[in-house]
């Protein structure tokens, strides 16, 4: 699909004029009154710049909004509608907003496809409506879309359920509402930056490869990050993966890699899982990064938004702690990295550099009575050797000599100017999850565990390793249309 | 070795009348001052009840403690020395501890034989004293020992470095220094309870084997895990290990596993990492758990601490997230166990006390407008169900209608009374982590994702299996001696 028309049809979704919100109450806690709250309270803060249009037909206001009975009746302006009115007034609710000539819907209201034979008549319905008036829909059955810059929060859960993140440039997109939910308050407590997330639940209409599409041309986003339990179209998931990943970075969740997890996702979402080797090899075909869970995946994403891309896969390691090296060192070996063999230049400055204790090698060890600068000297020289690809460095906070500020300066400092990509790790407690936090704010991804850091940097080894494989092969290839 | 003899040996480590403390001084930040700090610290606040003598030559009071100039000159409760001095120093002082008849020494002091043929002769020399005067050390080249019920602490990083866990059933044993801090600080943060910490370093004497049989006999401890990257004496290992684990489980993360991780032990402790497969031979014959990374020996050791062991390996899953529930039961294939195929009354048992839209079966969904009393109807039905062996509980606190903290005492309730073991997961942000908190101090063990809940209950079921398998076999086995 052309950049123009996708990125029009999908646009209202995550940056709408105005939205009319349908089945907006005063009722606290219900759905309606949560989503209608978010749009007004984002809007009294100054983020979401639309207007908002409650509709409900037994009421004539809500908290000072004029309330509509039909969703007819709102201003001409009004280009994204949101639903979460019961399942059974969906289809009709559907043909007003026909009528009005609204183009974007996000249905939150379940009980459709996932209970039975009545539930998919509707969708049917629905879709067929949608189908006939160019109208793009998300969900039903879901929790729908989150973007922080432009106050789009049509997540039912209140604040003092669950935590918004701030923005930052990965994209979210997940079959599973749940999910959704906690996910994004997770992501809200590690500092992880969401641009914008779809939660797509029964995938009526839009879905990964239309969003795929529209990712391509997202500026704001860096990096794309998918929760599937299986999917409905192979070809164009494929097709649209391929544009994408030649663009940018694609990392999937595929569940129900199992018989178990099968058994359960086709309880859960009706989503036939398929061979799970089946996924294996599509994602490798396309580039797609795939995440063992989801930990996995916003590890990896937090590095794609931070760092460069490798050019090879010469991993160089520095640590203040030998345990962590050796653990480091084995984590490349496990996800198919190489150590870096260090230049003689290198081994050279290292030793006429540090004190005789201190280990020049790979990994380097700073040795536990190390201070900022002996780590500027071992960074200094690992961003300087042409052997060296990729920088792994350990930052045990603990010892005692190591001013925590002064090495943070120092780690942000080199990120910022080497082409190389550099990630942390900090083992510890409150205090290193403080100069943690710092450090990432400052540009620098940083990990709970040397295994962890290592296998963040693989992840852009895969991918920077796709990139180059796709520059070999004919022109027309990945262009799949 | 009998209980009496190793336990009174290793007791003055671990509880000791009186410490010798050999390098103290006043000078802030220094390693001997620290570790005065420590203990003096520890005795205003009531834990540390025996007696402190710093010892250095060139000082006669330290903060209002009298100074004594060598340790022959302390008083005859001293049963316990910790020295910190230059290497080149420390061969006399054991002498000089030798004929003071102190039996236990903590040698902090790093410089041996991890650095050529002068440390390596001077470590032999103070065996060879420790030997002919009946003396067990700890170190050289060491952090020593953390017991918070004791506030017997030698970690020289002040607490504005470094916070210390609470006590707990676990012990943790580590032959790396830096990890030693940097676990402590993280145990501190994650709430885990750290009942004795040894780190031992260049194990010139006391060792694994050592340990482990002073372990069995130490009710405070109910699992101990170790950080090993080489095993010097291997018999000794194995037939230590069978005893232990045939009274309590042990779990050890062994890094070195690749050709890189063995290469870069060998610079750190200069240990002969071995083929990795041999060590995987021999955890599994005593029957000890091997951990991948350090996150996964503490999510099993925390399972061990709070759980009963599982009857066997079907695993029943609860959860008000459908995708959470995919993950948990790809988990449960991964990890090798089973998903229990409930009883057809416990099946009637929850449709006729769910509504409709929640799912019935393994993984049995709650759904997203759950309440706590529908997790009560589960969990007593899984409980029941003779299906069942354990159970794993996902609980995404974000949906909207669940009362966080009665659910909390449900659960606390259920796995107090319950025999099979029960283990949650939380995935979220600031206030999950908050009621995870409050869960696991109730005494139900919480795991950030679903696949950490399931492989902490794997290492439960593997570790009852052990011991299942164990009373098969003739008494005379796993004697060892």
């Amino acid at each position: 699909m052309e950049k123009s028309k996708i990125a029009e049809e999908l646009r209202p979704f995550f940056n709408p004029k105005a939205v009319a919100i349908i089945g907006a109450t005063d009722k606290k806690g219900k759905v309606g009154n949560v989503i209608f709250e978010n749009f007004k309270m984002n809007k009294e803060r100054g983020i979401f710049k639309g207007n908002i249009y409650p509709v409900n037909p037994k009421l004539d206001e809500i908290e000072g909004y004029r309330c509509y009975h039909n969703v007819k009746e709102v201003p001409d302006d009004a280009d994204l509608a949101v639903i979460s009115i019961p399942a059974k007034f969906v289809p009709a609710t559907m043909r007003d907003i026909a009528e009005k000539g609204i183009k974007a819907v996000v249905i939150i209201t379940g009980g459709f496809g996932e209970l039975g034979e009545e539930g998919k008549r509707m969708e049917r319905e629905i879709y067929e409506i949608a189908k006939a008036n160019g109208i793009r829909v998300i969900g039903p059955n879901c929790v729908g879309v989150y973007v922080p810059d432009t106050g789009v929060d049509t997540v039912f859960l209140p604040e003092n359920k669950m935590d918004r993140p701030k923005s930052g440039p990965i994209a979210f997109v997940t079959q599973s509402g749940a999910f959704a939910a906690a996910m994004l308050d997770w992501a809200a407590g590690a500092g992880i930056g969401i641009g914008k997330m779809v939660s797509y639940g029964n995938k009526l209409d839009v879905d990964d490869a239309d969003l795929m599409d529209y990712f391509i041309h997202d500026d704001e986003i860096r990096v794309v990050t998918f929760y599937i339990e299986g999917v409905n179209e192979g070809r164009k998931f494929i097709e649209a993966a391929k544009r994408i990943t030649a663009v940018k970075p694609v990392i999937a969740l595929k569940s129900g890699r199992t018989e178990y997890g099968a058994k359960a996702a086709s309880s859960h979402t009706g989503s036939l899982a398929g061979a799970d080797r089946i996924y294996d090899a599509v994602f490798k075909q396309t580039g797609i990064i795939r995440a063992e869970d989801f930990e996995h995946m916003f590890d990896i994403a937090k590095a794609f938004a931070k760092c460069e891309l490798p050019k090879g896969d010469r991993i160089g390691i520095i640590t203040d702690g030998g345990g962590a090296g050796v653990m480091a060192s084995d984590a490349v070996a496990k996800f198919g990295l190489k150590m870096a063999e260090l230049s003689e230049e290198t081994i050279k400055y290292l030793k006429e550099n540090f004190p005789p204790h201190a280990v020049a090698g790979n990994p380097t060890d700073v040795v536990g009575d190390t201070d900022a600068q002996r780590y500027k000297v071992a960074i200094e020289a690992f961003i300087n050797d042409p052997n060296v690809d990729a920088i792994v460095i350990i930052t045990l906070f603990q010892v005692p000599l190591l001013d925590e500020m002064e090495l943070i300066d120092i780690l942000a400092d080199y990120a910022k100017k080497s082409n190389k990509p550099i990630v942390a790790v900090a083992m510890g407690g409150k205090k290193t999850e403080h100069y943690a936090k710092i450090l990432e704010d400052k540009g620098v991804p940083v990990y709970p565990t040397p295994e962890r850091g290592v296998r963040a940097m693989a992840g852009l080894v895969q991918y920077a390793k796709y990139l180059e494989n796709l520059s070999f092969l004919p022109i027309c290839w990945g262009e799949g249309k």
